[in-house]
């Protein structure tokens, strides 16, 4: 029955050069209504809208048809493209200079009436979107981010392609990776009592493939985190993952810079400037109170520690006598009622901030509940340093270093968000470098590594690395680690994170120095990636790399918020798959064969 | 360091152009030789091998450092390019003619001694190279065989988006799929005593994806599947996943035989013939005694059962009473000793198999165990059907069909591997279709789909499908069922099945009625794949799609019989990754996060 009704153009795509022919179309019922003998038919298929007219003098038939069907009924029609008459036109339409006289109409299937229309203006529920993805992805916006998407898959492939990068896939039942999330764990049948871990990077998968030879890997590949997932995490994700040999920091950033002005070039149209900007971590986070952060909008941190050196405000004295800073951010001209301060000192709070000192800059005088305890010369300070001018309004914070940048930070954001202060239009790309190579973690009490074990850290540092192994005292360790830069770089685009990489370390010996720093012990280190350390005494060779999140770069550059906009089948903030049902409850029969129970 | 050694050409491609011009060369050292004062290296890379030499008296510096070097060595070489000495040629290398004049020599990694040499001479036992899989993956062999994987990657993937296939991946922590198989369950941490399973393949998801209006639809995708690991399978493996809507079978073949064709003559320079062979089921079974036969040998399997319809022989007699048949092999002027014959009689028992009738023609006589049992008539009947000259050895078996089918199919490929029947020039890619859509598990008790539950029976056979439902007489129903052909399709190269796929059924009242004859109540259903047959009320549009084994089919194209020859970290038979050693036990506190605990 198919063959007489087999689609010879997509609705789309019908144009001028159709007129007058004979087509086939195949889609949905977008609309369908009746005007007195005449049928209109808005017929959808992937590409696109175009009315169907079906009059009940030419093809009874065909009306009869035609005129029991609903919406999004999946038919066939055969019929003859014609202008539509003057008048009657829809310029919004990409078809809608042309109409399709139908003479022959099939119904392939037929439809219940729909929870929601599949339209872009019905305002419907996230949870219903999810629980009938394959309604929710009709939409036309769906369907033009996973054409996106599409795209942008094809593009990357023949970019590293074209390069000489070769494209290996790298297991899924494998063991933990240590980028410091929980792994997915999969009970193996085989093995009682053992298990396999998924996969949540192919780091070290991609080194040994440099310490085998294969020079430039990439792949695109799903990595699995098991963590608590904040706002717009998923347990799944798509990584851009590649890795070479024989480079430095250069090589690899100019690969990456080159692929994202090729997409933004090609896919958006947009001519990104090389080289981009680069922030060093200091920077960042004196500037920003952020490692990614986002540099659309002002508000920048403002070093006070000096002007109050010798204050008699005891906060603040304490606070620098203990080692601590003080910072501020000016929020220009902003004039904000109390209400509003007060807005931003409950926010702080949720941070774990006990308070939030501010000034409000008046016509005549400091509107602020501090002021009374600064000296004149402070203040004149205050004014230089932080330009105050009528209707500014600042926010203090005072503490340890890390405390100030972590809390004006999240204010800076905070504030930008709910003042739209952010310029959305256009992109700001640019690297971040010099990340120290471990911090000090106050819970484990050990130091980890800022991105995992296997960063090397910047040429001439490994005498700082040797003095912090010999060095006792802790405070005088931490001080001295603090100071060794590690090889990283991480790629921010509009406050995000979109990746990172590193040159990784290809010594064997260096290696086990840096397990030492963070504490692991040979026998955990051999255990967990012994494979690895083994591999390095077999002539691996100077090697780096860089991983993209690929859902939030997709995201980005279609402008949307969340990633979830990007990807076909996403999971809740919980992880469940609303469409599936998954999570779910397995029979006892599939966990014995496992040999594992579930704790009551 | 690496600025002045940074590579400038890889070892492999130095050639005429260029003679005489100072190039710089990465790579490891493959061999080294030191003949009076003139050090020989063998650099390796990605790319290749060149001769590096380098003179203690030109070089002193360079020489000192080559002397000390050792096989893997990774090493940065700056040098010029001349050629080689007349006599000195080696034409069996690319760069054969040329050899580097090092003036610098950089160690960038010193190597212990490998546990096994990096070349194709050298038997190394399977679990030695899996296990130090970095060094095997550096053999030419290996590197070649990603290589092309690569390419096979990349061909598949433009083949499908210049059609207008758009890429979608599907998830990874989903819900039981119905392949039949063991699914591989992940413990849910965030809802106790929850699973997801890892995907047998997306098929639910893609059916899905037409359902949503994308109308074709691919992915190259791992599918997971936790099966009794029968030689060379995998429990991951790769698929190329497509599906199309709007579509019949010749739709869908046509896509699968382009790319194969388009896959073969750009990668291999091979025309294969178009359209490909195609065998109905029973056919390949009636013949070969296999759905997915080699047809590179002959061997084929007779029909007896009339020439012995009235024997007197027992044996024979009682099967065709029970409706059993009776058929032949002919191993034509294979002379076989009696030892021979033994072994094969013993093969076949091993399969389950009573015993091996035989005769074997000689000059004079049939020799054999059974023929004094045979009428003149029977042994005429045979010489003619089976054209028996001497030398030649038949083989019989007599019992239920498939049984028949299954032992002399197995018999037929056994004889084929032992005495090389087997004509490996070339490629036999040909088509199975018209495949039961049903058929009756003595096991379960019950009748299984032979593809899977969604494939769509042949049109025109729902009216035996409704008679089946109506049926009572258990014997009867088998009778219709088997009937009922389904519109699956197999490609098969080589006697391996490569990929299979059907037109999906996409009527909910149809689908309805298949999970009833399968036995699976309406509950179970909705369970199982709820989320799919709500889908289909919702306009679902007539559709079908393919699966190819991406693993088998780079194996084939490579001429290998493993595939793990063409995974970069495969796993054992027993699913031990010995790379990395997974599975591997976790911490008590990995599995209290998630809810289980192990069995003792």
């Amino acid at each position: 029955m198919l063959k007489e009704f087999k689609r010879t153009v997509y609705c789309g795509h019908i144009s001028e050069e159709h007129l007058g022919k004979k087509v086939v179309l195949n889609g949905w019922v977008h609309r369908v209504r009746n005007h007195g003998g005449v049928v209109f038919i808005d017929l959808r298929d992937r590409e696109g809208i175009v009315q169907v007219v079906v009059e009940e003098q030419k093809n009874p038939e065909a009306y009869e048809i035609a005129d029991r069907l609903r919406s999004e009924y999946v038919i066939g029609v055969v019929g003859t493209v014609r202008r539509r008459p003057p008048g009657t036109e829809n310029p919004n339409l990409k078809t809608g200079y042309y109409e399709v006289e139908a003479e022959k109409i099939a119904v392939f299937n037929t439809s219940d009436v729909l929870p929601f229309p599949v339209d872009e203006e019905t305002p419907v529920s996230e949870e219903v979107k999810l629980r009938y993805r394959y309604l929710d992805l009709r939409r036309e916006s769906m369907k033009e981010n996973l054409l996106f998407r599409h795209k942008v898959y094809q593009r990357v492939r023949r970019f590293f392609d074209e390069k000489g990068f070769i494209e290996i896939e790298t297991p899924f039942l494998t063991k933990s990776t240590p980028e410091g999330a929980r792994d997915f764990i999969v009970p193996s049948r085989l093995h009682p009592g053992k298990f396999y871990a998924l996969p949540q990077s192919p780091q070290l998968f991609k080194q040994i493939l440099m310490v085998a030879g294969f020079d430039r890997y990439f792949q695109i590949v799903k990595c699995l985190r098991d963590e608590d997932l904040r706002a717009d995490r998923q347990p799944e994700f798509t990584q851009i993952d590649f890795e070479m040999s024989f480079v430095e920091e250069e090589d690899v950033m100019q690969v990456v810079e080159e692929l994202v002005c090729d997409l933004f070039e090609n896919l958006l149209g947009i001519k990104l400037k090389r080289p981009f900007d680069r922030l060093s971590y200091e920077e960042a986070m004196e500037k920003y109170g952020s490692d990614k952060p986002d540099r659309r909008f002002d508000l920048n941190l403002v070093e006070l520690s000096d002007i109050f050196k010798n204050t008699e405000f005891k906060v603040f004295r304490s606070v620098l006598e203990d080692g601590g800073v003080i910072k501020a951010i000016n929020f220009k001209s902003s004039d904000l009622t109390r209400s509003q301060i007060d807005e931003l000192v409950n926010y702080v709070q949720t941070l774990g901030a006990k308070g939030l000192a501010w000034i409000k800059v008046e016509a005549d005088r400091l509107n602020s509940p501090i002021v009374k305890f600064f000296s004149q010369q402070e203040i004149e300070g205050l004014r230089q340093r932080l330009n105050l001018e009528p209707k500014d309004v600042v926010f203090f914070s005072a503490g340890k270093r890390e405390e100030v940048y972590r809390i004006l930070g999240n204010l800076r954001l905070h504030i930008a968000k709910k003042y739209n202060l952010i310029n959305n239009s256009g992109f700001d790309v640019f690297w971040v470098v010099d990340f120290p190579l471990l911090e000090w973690d106050e819970e484990e009490k050990r130091f980890v590594s800022v991105h995992h074990p296997f960063t090397a850290p910047k040429e001439g540092h490994e005498e700082l690395i040797d003095k912090a192994l010999k060095e006792e005292n802790l405070d005088e360790k931490k001080r001295i680690i603090s100071q060794i830069r590690s090889r990283a770089y991480d790629l921010v685009i509009n406050g995000y994170e979109i990746g990172g990489g590193s040159i990784r370390i290809h010594s064997l010996e260096l290696q086990d120095k840096i397990f030492k720093l963070l504490g692991i012990s040979e026998l955990e280190a051999q255990e967990k990636f012994g494979f690895l350390l083994n591999a390095l005494r077999y002539g691996a060779p100077p090697h780096g790399g860089f991983a993209f999140g690929l859902d939030r770069l997709v995201a980005l550059m279609r402008g949307l918020d969340s990633i979830r906009d990007v990807i076909a089948f996403p999971k809740t903030q919980k992880g469940i798959c609303l469409l599936t049902g998954a999570p779910d409850y397995v029979s006892p029969k599939q966990l014995k064969e496992v040999h594992i129970k579930v704790l009551e």
